[in-house]
């Protein structure tokens, strides 16, 4: 008979909105929470007894009542309280895993005194992931789809030519992407004070825009490096970053058949393929991770 | 044999962005350009004679050809001078239809005097629809996409009830949407002056987002109609508004079997089913449109 | 004030799913169903009164407790059934418009006797839209994104050439759509006998299918009308039928730079832009539309 | 300064059709391709030298240009010919993976004699995952979004009962779920024979939906469970197999407000949130993974 594996199960993008009323000003968290459990599990998978399994209906009631019980502070708060929840007094099981997509709403500015009237905000989505087996704690936050572009200072030459290299060298191109990153809290050990979780983000999505903006890019991968280096370097909260970053060509479109000459002002903005470059930062002597993605 | 009945063809979504560099200052334009023509185009259909066809193709480098020798004012601008194009001094070409939709970008600010750093806002897409049939112009534009929610002043009461009906009336429940605008401008003659069309796009995006905010809801139907009176009540030069506004449930949570009392602060947010009001506003006495959508 | 115009409301992509049970085999029918009703509506958007509103949640209620009450033969038949019903001894309501998207499922074989296991058939999707107004009937049914691809057959030759064309003539190349079809019933009095539905549908995918590989397409244009036209041939019960087919444009890749020959063999498949040709083929003398999309 | 981890690029999502005339019956490979490779890449990060990357523009040449001199015989046998060729004699690049869906055509079956017409089959897509170190070999197949669904069979009880447990017990209940699976196969070593790809798909395929439909489900765990085994049992060649079923909920409607009775006949398919049930299955005594994902 073969063997039961990794496995994890629970419920996946819960969207809670959580208003808080004060007075005439109301304030939104708007969520979407998936919960992965694992443990003491194989029987439920090889003889079908779910005397260990918590139904993921009773893990998505869990969520809407926390998010009264408790409020959202943050989503990395959230989710610790959660983790902590269903690790804590359950022999079976051993190990939560929580993801959180937060979408961000701005205020509709109106004369009147009432605020209660929200726009959604529409650039990037803030996550976080936390695992908790019990003991050790493991939080990994980011965003994702902050897309930015430079329409200069970036350049692509001197790389490796073979057979199949047709690409001429780029002086001056389009830079852009989708910046999905991830980073690693140094915090483990709940005895220990946690980070100031909104601070850090807006500190590292601060840094991200900063030195995508400020570096002369020699290549996406040169970019990635200095945009990681900057979060690693001004949060010593993070220990490590991971930056998944699509090239999103823009090619220039010849206009020579028609008489125009084209001085990097029209492109044709393409959809696939696209570069995809992705390294991880890291701080000097970090722990290796508890959790696999 | 059968009839041929209306038909149109062209090239769709061809992604066009144009930067200008104002020394080291740059703007960027991004937009997605939908050329539609129609004309004495039975033989095309009938024969497969493509004598009076002008490829798909040609419709696409025209629009970047375009994007560089005139650039990109606003779409509404750049759309009349495509449909101009397509129509003068060809026959077989009776009506051009260009559709545009444009993606706002914000410059990313650093300390640096360099200003060629972008980040897409992310917000509403702005669109328009220009339609020329060689004489008269209907100009389309609005905007899709735009979320927004109040956390109160909404009720839905004093309705109907037939024996499917189990809607318990609600005195206070979450309003949210997603705006999808059309306004029909007035101006149809080339004689005539033009609109500023950002200046009218501005006012009516914020005309929706205050009377969307303003307005204490006794039905989405309600609230639609003063999102549409009060763009057409501020902007002389729009004739009619079609909104087309999907009612986001946001289902309130029953805590109780929790020991909890859900006082409107938890919310399910529900993808599907849901609501869809769509209703025009007009100014009164304008003449009918010339095109369908 | 302005003028109220067109307006409808309602509860749309209701995803139904009916089973029935013929002892041990079980059929099934998936649907996702799309109310929107009009009437006498001003007060509702003028004063916010909702004596005239039937809500959106009971047009969801109807489409489940009609599908146990009357089971879901087609899906033509069942939004009979749900127009009838809206307009039907309710003064306020005039008409009543039904979208049904279909979604196909075939039998998993297995060697037992069993059989209610399905796999969903991932084609393309039936639809209808059936508009009645209380007297009069507008069936129209067709199907979206069936996918189909000749990899010879087809040319592009004799077009027109202005300052803008560099495209070069095609003697041999790919032709590919996604088929969208939406075909006009000439049913439209309830006295009269209804067409076979299901086989109705049969005939026109089946037509449109042979056409479209049975054609030496000299342009999309005439691979269309071909398509239209046997469907209207080959089906009396048919009156008008409207394609839309964007040009998935697969282009020759250049393989010269490395010493290899491409005898169009080798193709990138494009995502934007993408030809768009769309017309109408009708029976001669039919009489026009009551319904707008 | 920060260190610089596990970092890979290339392109992504290049989309090769590869059409072999054999007469006039032609037959076609549809495929998209991404390429990540990984090696000495330090300095492109650090430094912005390029003299080590091989441009993602040349990754994507190669696959066509290989798709024409090789063909495509199965998307295993394609990627394993590219991984080997971006690692072979280039000391810079370490590890090539290859990733490959696979999307599935039918011929349109005519009277006539010409076979070169198709209709993309639309259901699940097929995938593979090839990784080569310059010395061992890891093949990761499987294919996505395999729908299926059982109509009775089904329960859900004796499960955790908590204080936020409301879920009442489930004894004929619909199972529907989106079939994602992965198998690892046991070829690592160039030297030994190399399955036949395609016959192990198909009968992976064959094995999963069978024991879906066979298996009376105490839980979504347990079929699994019950389809991962038998793809190990029944196929040497496969050493580990790793199943993500989202738990596609449909809900049964409440029909009693309307005195009808919804004996398991009437079901709400839901989006979000949804159940999501992970496990991998192995075969005892496997070697563990080389790569992540």
């Amino acid at each position: 008979m073969p063997t039961l594996g990794q496995n994890q199960y629970g419920k996946a993008e819960t969207r809670v909105v959580r208003i808080v009323r004060d007075g005439p000003v109301h304030h939104i968290k708007d969520l979407s929470v998936s919960v992965a459990l694992s443990g003491d599990m194989d029987e439920v998978h090889l003889s079908g007894s779910n005397a260990n399994v918590l139904p993921t209906d009773t893990t998505k009631n869990t969520v809407f009542a926390f998010a009264k019980r408790h409020g959202i502070a943050s989503p990395e708060q959230f989710a610790i309280r959660l983790a902590r929840h269903f690790v804590t007094g359950r022999a079976a099981i051993h190990t939560a895993r929580i993801r959180i997509e937060e979408y961000g709403w701005d205020r509709i500015e109106t004369p009147g005194t009432a605020r209660h009237s929200f726009v959604r905000r529409g650039q990037e989505t803030r996550t976080t992931q936390v695992v908790h087996d019990g003991e050790r704690w493991e939080v990994v936050s980011g965003l994702t789809d902050l897309t930015v572009l430079n329409s200069t200072d970036s350049e692509f030459r001197g790389f490796v030519r073979d057979e199949y290299t047709t690409l001429p060298e780029a002086r001056d191109r389009i830079l852009a992407t989708d910046v999905h990153a991830r980073w690693r809290y140094g915090w483990s050990d709940e005895r220990e004070p946690a980070p100031d979780w909104d601070r850090a983000y807006a500190g590292a999505r601060r840094d991200l825009l900063a030195a995508f903006a400020e570096t002369y890019s020699l290549s996406l991968q040169q970019t990635l490096y200095r945009m990681g280096e900057r979060v690693i370097e001004n949060a010593p909260v993070i220990d490590e970053i991971r930056l998944s970053l699509p090239n999103k060509h823009h090619f220039l479109v010849d206009l020579e058949p028609f008489g125009l000459e084209n001085d990097n002002e029209v492109y044709f903005a393409a959809d696939r393929p696209y570069g995809l470059i992705e390294a991880t930062v890291l701080r000097d002597g970090v722990p290796p991770r508890i959790a696999t993605d």
